[in-house]
C-alpha cells in the first residue's frame, strides 16, 4: 500500500505549488499512480502540473487519467498538446475517451486526431455501447502462413515496435481471415527455417466485435487467455480485447450488480467523486416505489384492524415474522442472482434448484418457528405461541421462494436479475408475510366480538 | 456461448458410454470446455471418461477440472497415472489442490510428487491462507545483468521451454535480489549486442509473498500488468502470480462480498455443487441472530402498547415507515461496502462521506415524508399526517446514516465491512424507526388517557 502515500505526497505538492518537487517526485513514481494523483486535483492546477512531467511520461499518464479529468485536460490545453496527447492514446483508450462525453464535445476532440486515426475512431464508435467493438483495439501484428519463422520475427521487429503487446501474433489469409496465433515464445523458441503455417495454433476462441462486453469477460475468465481476438461474421480479424481492460468491465459490472441488490440505481458509479443530486437520483426512484409498494402492507393491516385490537400482544410479534420472511428472501435473492451473474447456474436450472430451494426454506422454517415458540407462550399464551410458530414457518418458506424465483422469473423476462433487490425482496414478503400472520391469527385465535 | 452446447453434448456422450464418439468430439474440443464437461460427469465414468482423452491433453485438461472432482479422479486412477498428472500442474494450482483437502488426503497426493516438487510445494503450502504466497508459481526465467540480449535469448530457448509464461523475463543479481524485468518483446527488438543491465526496466511493483492475495489483485489491476512478482523481506524473487488466477480471486472476493452483504454465510459457494445442509448452516444463523434482535422492535411496540390502542390507524403506516428506514439504510451500506472493496473510498475518507451522506439523507427523507403527507391526511387526519411525514424524515435520515457508518465502523474494528449485511442493517433500522414513529406519536397526539 505504499503507493497510496506517495499519491497523497504528489497531490500535496501539487495543491501548494511546489513545482521542483513535483517533477523530482514524479520521475521516480510509476505513471499509473502519477495519474490517480492528478485525478485528485484541482482544476487551476491540473495543465501546470500535467506540463511539467517529463515530456516521455505523458502518453502513459495521460491513458491512466480518469475519462472525465481527461476530457478537462484536454480542453485546458492547446489543440498542439491535445494532438499529441490523442495520438498517445491506444484505440481502445480513445473509445472510450469518447463515448463518455457528449456529441458536441466528441467532435471536438476527433477534430484532434488524424485522418486515419479519426477514421478507426469513428469505425469503434459506430459498435453499440457496451459492445466488446467498443473495447477493442485495432493495434496488433498479422503474420502470413507461407511466412518462416525468420521472416516472421523480423517483421515483428519492424511492425511491432509502436504496438501494445506482441506476446500473440495472429495469422491472417490476403483477405484478413484469421488463421489462429503464433505466440511469441514459439516464434523465438522454434527452428527459424519453419513455416508460420506449420506452428500455428488452433481452433481458436474469439468473439465477434457486436456481442455484449460481458461475453469477452467471461471467454477471458473461462479460457485463460490474456488476449481475445475480435472478428465480424465472415472471420475477418478486426480487433483484440486484453486481459486489463476484461478486469475493469467485470470490476464494472460487479458494482453495478451490487448497487442494483441494494436497490439503488444500475450505474457504476464513484462514490467518491459522485455528487450529491446523482447519488439523489440514484436511490429516490426505489425508495418511493416501495413506499407505495408498503402501503399494501399498510391496508393489510388495516384490513385486520379488528383482530389487532383484540390481541394486541399480536403487534408484538409483527416486525420479528415480518422481517424473517424478508431476510430469507433476501439471502436467496442473493445467492441466485449471483450464481447467475457468475454462470454457475443457468435459468433453464430453476426447477432443479427450486427443489433444494423447498427443502432449505422448510428446514429453516421450522428452525426460525421453534425459536419464537417460546417467545409466543410466555407473551400470549399457547393459542398466540401456535399462531407465531406457525406463522413464521410459512413466512420464512413464502420469502425464501420469493427471494429465489423472482431472479429467475426476471431473467426469462430478459430484465437484469439483480433488479430482485434486497429492499424489493423485502417489501413484497413485507406484505405477503402480514397478510399470513394476520390470516392464521383470525383463524385460530378465538376473537372476543366487539 | 456455443461451447454451452458441446459441454452438454460431451456430457451426454459420457452419460450413454459412447466412448468413441466422446474420443472423436474432445480432439476437437478446448481443454478448459473439456474440463468442465468433466467437472459434472458421476464419478463411475468418470476415470473412463478422462483416461479416453488424447494423452496430449491430459494435462491441460486436469489443470482445469473443479478442485474436488480432481481429488476424486486421482483417488479412483493407480498411482502411475496420479504421478503423471500431480507432475504435469504448475506449482500453484498444486497448492490450490494441496489446500482443498484435508491434512491426510494432502499427505497422500504429497507421496505422488518428485522430492523437489514436494519440497516446493511444501514450502507454498508454509505460507498463510489466503497469501499471495498460495497464488504464486516457482517456475519462471530469470537473467543476469551482465548477459547480452543475444546470450539471454538463448538462456531463454534453453530453459523457457516448459515455463508457464516466458513474456517477462526477472533480471537478479548472484544472490537472487531481484532488479528489473526485461520483456520478451524488447528482448527481440533490441539490439543483440547490449546487455541486460542496459535494458532492465524498473522501478518495478512487487508484492511480498506473506501479504494478503487481496493486494496481488489490486496490483495488478491498479498498475495494468499480467504478471507480479512475488519477493521476501529482503527483495529476493521468490516466484510469479499470474493476472489469470488473481481474476479467480476476485470473483472469489466478490461473490464473498455480495454474499455477505445479503445476509449469507461469507463463504464463497458455488450454488450448484452446495449441498442443502450447507446452504442452511450459512443462513440459519444470521436468521437467528436477527429474530432476536427483532424481540427488540417487538419490546419498542409493547412499550408504546397505549398509543396504538389509541389511535389504532398508526399501525397502518408501521410497515411503510419503518421498510423506508431499512431500504436506504440497505442502499448507503451497499454504496459504502462495495466502495471500501474496490478502494474507491478509504475508511479514513468517512467524515467527508458523511457529510455527503447526510445532505443526501435529508433530501430524500424530505421527499418521502412529502410522498407519505396526502397518504397521512387521507387515513388519520392532519395531526396524524404531521407524525407520518416528521417520523419519516428522521426514520429515512436515521436509516442513512447506520447504513453509512457501519461498514466503516466495522473496517475500524478490523472486520470486513460486509458484515454490515443488508438484513442486519434492515433489522436495525426497523428497531430505530419503530421507536422513533411511536415517540413522535405519542409527543404530537392527543391520547385519549385510558
Amino acid at each position: 500500500m505504499e503507493n497510496v502515500r506517495e499519491i497523497r505526497l504528489l497531490r500535496e505538492l501539487i495543491t501548494h505549488g511546489l513545482w521542483d518537487e513535483v517533477a523530482d517526485t514524479c520521475a521516480r513514481m510509476y505513471v499509473q499512480d502519477i495519474a490517480e494523483a492528478l485525478s485528485g486535483v484541482e482544476d487551476e492546477a491540473l495543465p501546470k502540473a500535467f506540463m511539467i512531467l517529463p515530456e516521455d511520461q505523458h502518453a502513459g499518464v495521460f491513458a491512466y487519467i480518469e475519462l472525465p479529468v481527461q476530457h478537462r485536460l484536454l480542453e485546458m490545453l492547446d489543440d498542439e498538446a491535445g494532438r499529441k496527447l490523442m495520438a498517445g492514446l491506444s484505440p481502445d483508450d480513445r473509445t472510450a475517451l469518447l463515448q463518455s462525453v457528449n456529441k458536441e464535445e466528441a467532435e471536438q476532440l476527433l477534430r484532434l486526431l488524424s485522418a486515419d486515426d479519426m477514421r478507426v475512431a469513428l469505425e469503434l464508435l459506430g459498435y453499440p455501447a457496451h459492445s466488446v467493438g467498443r473495447l477493442m483495439t485495432t493495434r496488433f501484428v498479422t503474420l502470413r502462413p507461407d511466412w518462416s519463422l525468420s521472416e516472421a520475427l523480423a517483421h515483428v521487429r519492424r511492425q511491432g515496435q509502436g504496438e501494445e503487446t506482441i506476446n500473440t501474433l495472429y495469422v491472417t489469409d490476403a483477405r484478413g481471415h484469421l488463421a489462429g496465433t503464433v505466440s511469441l515464445k514459439r516464434l523465438v523458441m522454434l527452428a527459424p527455417e519453419e513455416t508460420v503455417g506449420q506452428v500455428v495454433s488452433g481452433p481458436l476462441v474469439t468473439v465477434q466485435a457486436a456481442e455484449d462486453r460481458t461475453e469477452a469477460v467471461r471467454l477471458i475468465q473461462h479460457y485463460d487467455i490474456t488476449a481475445l481476438p475480435v472478428v465480424d461474421s465472415r472471420g475477418i480479424l478486426l480487433g483484440v480485447v486484453t486481459v486489463d481492460d476484461v478486469m475493469d468491465v467485470a470490476e464494472a459490472e460487479n458494482t453495478e450488480d451490487f448497487h442494483k441488490i441494494g436497490g439503488v440505481g444500475a450505474v457504476a458509479l464513484s462514490l467518491r467523486d459522485a455528487r450529491p443530486s446523482l447519488l439523489y437520483r440514484k436511490r429516490v426512484g426505489w425508495l418511493v416505489l416501495l413506499v407505495f409498494m408498503n402501503i399494501f402492507g399498510g391496508a393489510g393491516i388495516a384490513y385486520f384492524e379488528e383482530t389487532i385490537e383484540a390481541v394486541i400482544a399480536l403487534v408484538f410479534f409483527l416486525p420479528l415474522i415480518v422481517d424473517s420472511g424478508g431476510n430469507a428472501g433476501s439471502q436467496s435473492a442473493t445467492l441466485m442472482v449471483r450464481a447467475l451473474a457468475t454462470g454457475d447456474v443457468q435459468s433453464k436450472d430453476w426447477l432443479k434448484l427450486w427443489g433444494k430451494e423447498l427443502g432449505v426454506a422448510l428446514a429453516l422454517g421450522l428452525t426460525m418457528g421453534a425459536a419464537v415458540w417460546g417467545l409466543g407462550l410466555w407473551r400470549g399464551g399457547s393459542e398466540v405461541a401456535l399462531v407465531v410458530s406457525l406463522a413464521m414457518v410459512l413466512v420464512v418458506m413464502m420469502g425464501s421462494m420469493i427471494g429465489m424465483l423472482l431472479p429467475f422469473l426476471l431473467t426469462r423476462m430478459k430484465f437484469d436479475p439483480a433488479t430482485a433487490s434486497a429492499p424489493l425482496i423485502t417489501s413484497i414478503a413485507d406484505i405477503a408475510g402480514i397478510l399470513i400472520y394476520f390470516s392464521i391469527a383470525t383463524a385460530i385465535l378465538t376473537i372476543p366480538t366487539t
